[in-house]
This record gives C-alpha cells, structure tokens and sequence, in this order.
C-alpha cells in the first residue's frame, strides 16, 4: 500500500496524507484519526512512516526456506546473512515448510513488514504450477525477488542458479563410462533443480545407448534426515530383484545411504558400488569411505546474488538470470573418474555481469 | 534511545518531541526539523515512530549466534523461528562468528532495529570474563534478553539451559561401570556449556578414583567441520603413546572422527574401543555403527525459551533460570549402558514456572 492507496481509503489528499504522516502543517484532529486508522489497518506503518519523513529504510531483506536446519539450506542462509550483513542489511528468517498456504502466508508477512527485497532459498518454494508460484510474482511487484538456485522467469525476478543439469549429466556419463552399466538415479525432489537433475541423469544414460525404458530411477518422499528410510527405500528395490552397481545420489544425505545400504550387504566401495551425491555438504566428509560429491559453490552463488541485489537496489542493470557450472569432487565411492574441468566462477560471473 | 533522550539532545521538551512524533499540535518548522535530525541521527525511528503513534511494535526478535549452519544451532534457529511465529513474531538472525567486536556490533544493530527482544543461541555468545559480557547486560537494559544453553545472571536476562553436566557425568560414569578404564573426555569449546561438560566428566571421574593428575582430556581448536583434522589430533595423541579405550566427545563431529580413527587402526567398536557423543544431531545417525549420543531436547528448550519470552512481553511472571535434564541415546558405539531414566521435560517445565 502506498501513500496514494491511503489518500483514496481515507478519503482525504495525498497531501493531507503527507501532512498527517510528516507532521507538518495543520490537520484537523478528526483527519488525522482517520488517515491513522487507515494507516494502522494496512499494517505497514513503520516504514512507511520512515520512508514519509525521507529517512533510510529498513535495511531488512527477508529471507524464505523451507527448513533453515536443512544442511544445504543452512549453509546458504549462512552465507547470505554473512554478505547481507556486510552490505549494511539485516536478515528476517522465515521458514515456510512446504504447505501452499504457508508459502503465501510467510511472504505476506514480509511484505508487511516493508522488507527491501526477498530472497527464496531453494527451488522448492516455486511451485509446481503457475497458480501456486503467483504470490512470488505478485510479490516482485513491490520488492525485488531473488531466487537462490530456483528458476522463475518475470519482471523484478532475478535468479542466481547452479548448473545442476551438467553436473548430473557429467556425473552419470562419467560413471557409465567408467564401466557401471546399471547406475540409478536415487532423488528427493521434483522442485525445478530437481527436475533439472533428472534431466540431466536421463540425458546422459540416452546418449551412452540406454532408452528411457532401461533407465533406472527411485524417488524417496521421507524426512531428508531420517537415512535408516533412505537405506531401506533400496534395501526394497534391492530385494525386489531390480540390479544396479552405481547410484547418482541428488544429495547427499541419499548418498550416504547407499554407501550404507552397499556396506551392510557386503558390496565392496568402489570396485561392485560406486556412489556419487550432491552438495559437497558435511556428509559427504563423515561417510566411511568419503562420498564423491558434486560441489554447485553455494558460497560463490550467495555472493553473486547479493551483489546483484545490490545493483538492483542501487538501479543499476542486473542479470536476471545467472548459471554458474559445478565441480565433481572426487572421492573414494567411485572409481578414478576425470575430474570435471574446474571453472572459475567469479571469472564467469565478470563476463556475464 | 527513548523519547526522553530525543528531548535532551534536541533541546526541547519532551511535550514538544512528542507532537513531532505524533504529528500534532503545532510545532514551528525549524524546531521539527531539529527533533527529526536528532530521531535520524538515534537510527532509531522505525519503531519509535510506530510506538509514539500507538500502533503496534515491529514484532520482531532478534537471534544471535555465532554461527546459523553449525548443525547443533542451525537446529536451534529453526525451531526458535518456527515457535516465535506461531506467536506472531518474525525473527531478525545474525551470525556474529566469534569475534567479541563483531558480536557487540550485531547487538547494536539489533537494538538500533528496535527489536522486541534478542535471544542468544548457544553458550559461545557470552564472553569469558565480565567485561565481555557486558554488551549482554547492557542490552537487557533495553529489551528482554533470552539466553539458550548459556547462562549469565543479571536483571532482564533469561536463560533456558540443558543439564550438560549431569549429562556429561552419567555418560562417563557409565562407561566407566561398562568397564572402560581409559577414558578421555574430546572438546572443543570453553564456552559455559563446555566447561559444565568438561567438570561433568572430571567429577564423574573423580567419583571412580581416577585422580584429576590421570584424568585424560584433549582439546581441538579447529573448524567443527573439518572431521579429517579431528581425525588426525587423535591419532597424534595415539601416536604419542597415551591409551585411551573409550571416549566422550563434547559433539558428534568430534565422536564421529573418534569412529573413524579407531576403524583406521582396525580398534572394534564398540569391545574395544566406546564413543558417546553429543546433541543426537544427523551426525550421530550418519556414523557407522550409529552413535550413542547425549539427546538435549533441543526442541524442548526452544518451546520452553519461547513460552518464556512470551511471558516476559506479556508481564507474567517468568523464571530466569530453567535446567533441563538430558536423555542418553544408546547406539551403537558403547557397550549396554543403564539408559538415564527419560525425565519428562514438559512436566518440568510446568513445576519450574
């Protein structure tokens, strides 16, 4: 709501409505109560009234996730809060789960706090379809939107993403070529980078020769942090009879427990079970052997997209879309595989900036 | 900054800063202008505006901690976020890191955001002498200060606690009984909650006969995310040819990397070599075998610090001090162990309050 929304709901000038919330000049004492009241009932008082009197904002962006205690949302809300900070903004967390309705009610009250811009953490707080992603639209049309690896494409969006697509495609050729002929694809998620993952995984297995048919994967819908599910998710596909000597993990927590589910029947790690996962997280160093992972340099895209909120709150041009490539991190659950070449993502980040 | 501390600096009544603030009466330009330099300069008008107005406060609390992707506080902030917006609170997080400079910084921008109150996660906030401590009580003279497993006694400051002592203190003197005679106690902090563990594990030593000259405690200094480097200070120690049988770690990274030493030199867990760990986080699950672990209740602690809080704003009576008792979680490092008996936490709470 603006000063322009009160002066119609008051009924009165936008220059009364100045009067009243700069406090100058005469107004009558039954004009103020009014416009107050209205004031008051669209619940944006503070900064309205900072920005009225030509003071700073509130230097608050807000920041939405799922679940900030997610070890990869954590680590992200980490360092956005670290370079936030640094540029002399402070942080209001919001932790939305994954319910719709909660989605809408977090970014409401965000905006009713008259936070400067919003940040969404993960893919998963887009929606699957276009109804359930408008309250992000709606909401660029009062602050700019900013999505930390997730896509959404409209006017004041800007998205800073990781290459998950290549990094799952190279993971799977690589493997494939380094001789596992029946790799799985073991996945969490149907969120945009989800889906980019599997693309990826899907790709890859099509271009060594193995149709859509052939191509084995295994969505899991349990707690991210419950691995004794995860384990016996594949112990299940296991003793079904389905064979696979290789699982590409989309996180690692999946990865872990495969490397669980191979060592407690047996399979020896590399050489009958490779595993690879995903984020280069704190699992993938307490895994016995440690996991090959892929690393999407989640430090870099927070970075980069607080630099690009910065132009955009500054008003200067900004990318409205950003891919950075990812590193395979080798580690001892896969065979020797070539690395993938190490890019420099600031150096990408210059060139596309 | 109040309305009183406007008044001195400008130079005028306080009459006068008021009909300023509230837009009424008549106040002459130049005067207005002065009242408002001095509100800007304070950097505190949002809610000062808000408040003089008689409209509601920003609803806001503050969360401090040193670090929000450490799993044991990523944990604690989450579930503070979740439980303060069930009360209409939005929460405002800063990650200070470990420097005194930066924390006393964070606490003033909170204080200059006009927050409702500030709670500090984790024992590491509150300095190791008085004067480090006092950007703590200083604070407090302005909002309610709410302390999560840390302790520091003062006007205005709550502190909700887990028993880390008695909980330290059963698991060693446990251990003890299972027959392990080696016992070292693995930490990495010296913060109150620290030191609560560490004299948990001399006084239950001490109770054994093992005089404090025997008793064997080892600190690590390092990142609580470099498992590797934790790994490698054990095997110094080994290398140096003290004995050990058994350890008690202050967190599960470290009883994670006290696992992974002992399979390196081939040790069987848990016959000839026991771990406990601490905070039951999803290190402990990720650990093959799976850890036995100190369970605080965490979520426990935060409802209750929440409920707390809530009191404090509503002027109820609130307790300044609350202690709850923790649960030892056998897995599968140690030997049968007496499980400490599970105390109900919510009944606690209710006979504490």
């Amino acid at each position: 709501m603006t000063i322009y929304d009160i002066s119609k709901k008051a009924g009165v000038s936008i220059a009364t409505v100045s009067r009243v919330i700069n406090g100058s000049g005469k107004v009558s004492e039954k004009t103020r109560k009014k416009v107050l009241a209205v004031v008051e009932e669209s619940g944006y008082t503070p900064n309205l009234f900072a920005r009225g009197l030509g003071l700073n904002t509130m230097h608050i962006i807000g920041i939405l996730c799922v679940d900030s205690s997610d070890l990869f949302l954590a680590k992200a809300v980490y360092y956005l809060e670290q370079k936030l900070y640094e540029n002399g903004y402070g942080c209001l967390l919001c932790c939305t789960g994954y319910q719709q309705e909660n989605k809408e009610k977090y970014m409401k009250l965000l905006l009713s706090k008259r936070v400067d811009a919003c940040i969404l953490v993960g893919s998963s707080l887009v929606g699957q379809t276009l109804e359930d992603s408008r309250y992000i639209q709606d909401a660029a049309k009062e602050i700019p939107v900013m999505l930390l690896n997730a896509y959404l494409n409209g006017p004041n969006l800007y998205c800073v993403l990781a290459d998950d697509y290549q990094a799952t495609y190279a993971a799977a050729d690589q493997l494939y070529r380094a001789g596992k002929r029946n790799l799985l694809y073991y996945y969490d998620s149907n969120s945009y980078s989800g889906k980019e993952k599997l693309r990826g995984f899907q790709d890859a297995m099509k271009a060594n020769g193995v149709d859509k048919k052939e191509q084995k994967t295994l969505y899991y819908s349990g707690s991210r942090e419950d691995i004794p599910s995860m384990k016996a998710k594949l112990a299940g596909l296991h003793q079904s009879g389905v064979a696979f000597d290789g699982i590409i993990a989309s996180d690692d927590n999946l990865a872990l427990s495969a490397v669980k589910f191979a060592q407690s029947i047996g399979w020896k790690i590399p050489e009958e079970f490779a595993v690879i996962g995903y984020n280069n997280s704190l699992l993938a160093q307490c895994c016995e052997p440690e996991l090959t992972t892929i690393d999407n340099h989640l430090e870099t895209l927070c970075s980069q997209l607080t630099a690009t909120l910065m132009d955009v709150q500054g008003g200067k041009p900004a990318a409205s879309r950003m891919v950075f490539p990812c590193t395979l991190l080798p580690g001892g659950t896969t065979p020797a595989l070539e690395r993938i070449p190490e890019h420099s993502p600031k150096r990408k980040a210059a060139s596309a900036g």
